[in-house]
């Protein structure tokens, strides 16, 4: 539905990529009128009102809190990216997080106290009134990326002996309250379980007496709290026609309803963090506006676990240093097989990892990804091979060099996509995270082995 | 809208993940009744269609599509990645082929053949309906992930003079047609060109004389066919009710409409496509389905220039072959160097494309980026220097040697966060891929310096 209600212009949209809104923005913070400061960040898209705030000194973060009315900065909190969100939240008295919240809807609610520390949450509830509070506490107890976590609790349902006329009449009357809820169907109950759907548009085309039980759809497709989050995708793919689908407890009591762009959002952050994840980005997404410590805290967690992991892979050079002062030349060689078997492999990691989240290959199919990546593995391990040796012989002279070199690399790549296919099976079997550990688990394994072709063959060969 | 009229049986929704669904499939395809490998084909989810059909072998392949209809056909295609889809089109003869393309949405035919090659689009479009062949024509030509070809040209449209009960009577008329439009609101416009939008929802509540014009929503947004996926983003971001909106050529000329799911998928699509090519999978997605030649060259294409790359940053090695000689050791703490310095700067890479991507960063503010890494490269250089130089004084009980690889894993940590998180802010101004070539940019130019660190502190200080 098109509405031009917000406060942005309407016509044609341009984004205007040139202002520098946070200077502005500044400038009206210290003025201190907080409508001119909510009037300039209506006419902000989300990402430039995160741009913006990201960049104002802590102090003046604080004032704009304090500034705006707490409607407007929980509407505000919803735009900002979640860790961002919970940042500034986190950093007010629970008495006025609380206030914020309370303007949420409910998932939102979820997704950004998820963010906040479990004390500062605990805090900021025992705040809020007693029944919101309640509800909140129920939708965080839900595992993330559950229906349960994901539904909305606002929505709009009436008893199945209702008339046409009452719902109608009821629906006009709370019309204020229900713009809210994005009503495009409203939930039939008998005794609080899920009996029926109704459309606005049946609602629209029958006569007034009708109880609504004989116009609704029956036995609606729904969902159990802890359906998951691939269980949800499924079902909108599945149903393209859908925009919500209703969520049960296991006796049939509707608690909520799961949107499809609530899915859509929460399968974007997943991408999203599977790119961090294996770019080496864990514990939440970073922004620089973000304190220095906790920026490098967090990306010591990755790193320090691998250099741990380099120096066993090292430790196989370690073994071999006679050879290496008989054939010095070895040592420029061991950092691109390094390299390039970590790339090979990766390369199956990634495949694998798609294959897996599209449901294109099943936890148990080793075999299949074995067959699939030999081909693959011999073939680029030949090219790479050749390629490399070539390019010893020419430099050094000795063809035996070019073997030895050539033929560790084109072992070593064989072995680098077998292992890096196989790794996000067997680490999702054994409930890992496949986006996080095989990188690091690959490179080791592939490192010790490609050190030992090399210098084990060199030993054999040339000393 | 809920809707239980698909064949999916109805109530709570439980994915089977337990059934082989290829095996079935092949043995209906050989039993030959197009009509019961449609109905076990409706049963299945699309993420299962895609993993059933890529199972089957060539001959199988071809069965299935021609025992079905071409409209189911078109169905099952749409379901699938559009590679998948392109793929198994590009079998066909270009006559059954457009029979196929006929019968998708507009936006979904231009999804699917930008995956096939010009010469059978060209073929596929000449068996086309003249009309509709020309309309495709026209979406192709829009450059990809804008408006244009991101738009659907199916939608409901009046001139502003009818009034709501010639409205009302036209819809219900065409209601079969219409209900494949996912009708929420009409367009209207004057002489073709676009002046208000209609809600379902006012068109019932008014009376049925009313001209349309004087219930519609006046001047409302909408974009050019050259809008970007990020414009796009960012107005469905700021207009949260918006479930679709209208595309218009400069003059006003209404010519389709951008749905919100559209410009999520598109969004999911680029996600993805991040994550893999930062993995080196270019030239689109690989499944393990394609043929072996064609997934073998698509990883070389990444992996022969690395190698090239790898070769010029080991030749800093070769200069130094003396010290090496002089101190052995120093071949085992080369690949560490390298390794890490790859992973902490990569870490800074990721950063800085997923501020890019949200507008937290500006491609100029090279400043920001250096002095936001700085600190967090000193304090996890330190930490990580002091780890390695501690391993290496311990194993050598040379502590010169370990303030050699321990500093010069420092200095070059510093370094890799500094080139890492300003190298995607270059690329992006030179008008390069951030995701695709800052890896292996950064690791070249971090090689290279690392191994120059460790091998003149080495020189100078042990030899």
């Amino acid at each position: 539905m098109v509405d031009t209600s917000r406060d942005r212009p309407a016509g044609e949209f341009r984004p205007d990529t040139e202002e520098v809104p946070w200077l502005t923005l500044a400038d009206l913070i210290d003025e201190g009128s907080g409508a001119e400061v909510q009037a300039f960040i209506d006419r902000l898209s989300p990402a430039e009102t995160a741009l913006a705030v990201s960049r104002l000194d802590p102090a003046r973060q604080e004032s704009l809190l304090k500034i705006l009315s707490a409607e407007d900065v929980a509407e505000m909190l919803v735009d900002l990216p979640d860790e961002q969100a919970a940042d500034l939240l986190g950093d007010l008295s629970a008495k006025d997080a609380a206030e914020i919240v309370d303007f949420m809807e409910s998932n939102e609610q979820a997704d950004i106290l998820a963010n906040v520390g479990s004390r500062e949450v605990e805090a900021i509830l025992r705040e809020m009134p007693h029944e919101e509070a309640a509800r909140t506490r129920e939708i965080l107890a839900y595992a993330r990326d559950t229906a349960g976590a994901l539904m909305n609790t606002e929505f709009v349902v009436f008893e199945e002996q209702r008339t046409v006329d009452a719902v109608l009449s009821h629906l006009r009357e709370k019309a204020d309250t229900y713009s809210d809820y994005e009503v495009q169907y409203a939930y039939v109950t008998r005794s609080g379980l899920l009996t029926g759907v109704l459309r606005l548009r049946d609602l629209l085309l029958s006569r007034g007496q009708t109880q609504i039980r004989d116009i609704m759809i029956k036995e609606p497709v729904r969902v159990l709290t802890g359906a998951t989050l691939s269980d949800l995708v499924q079902l909108f793919e599945s149903h393209p026609g859908f925009i919500g689908v209703p969520v049960v407890e296991p006796l049939g009591q509707l608690v909520g309803v799961v949107r499809r762009k609530t899915v859509q959002e929460a399968q974007g952050e997943q991408a999203k963090s599977l790119f961090l994840k294996f770019s080496g980005i864990v514990g939440g997404e970073e922004y620089r506006s973000l304190p220095v410590h906790q920026r490098a805290l967090r990306r010591l967690a990755f790193l320090a676990p691998n250099i741990v992991l380099n120096m066993v892979a090292a430790s196989v050079i370690a073994m071999y240093q006679e050879t290496i002062l008989a054939v010095v030349a070895l040592a420029v060689f061991l950092p691109i097989i390094s390299d390039m078997s970590g790339c090979a492999g990766n390369q199956a990691v990634a495949v694998s990892i798609r294959e897996l989240s599209l449901g294109l290959i099943r936890p148990g199919e080793y075999l299949r990804v074995f067959s699939k990546e030999a081909w693959v593995g011999l073939a680029n391990g030949a090219v790479l091979g050749a390629l490399l040796g070539l390019v010893a012989v020419l430099w050094s002279g000795d063809a035996i060099l070019g073997m030895v070199v050539g033929s560790a690399l084109a072992l070593n790549t064989l072995l680098s996509v077998l292992i890096g296919g196989s790794m996000p099976l067997l680490l999702k079997r054994l409930g890992a995270d496949p986006a996080l550990a095989s990188m690091p688990l690959l490179t080791t394994v592939t490192d010790m082995c490609g050190f030992f072709f090399v210098l084990s063959f060199a030993k054999a060969a040339l000393t």
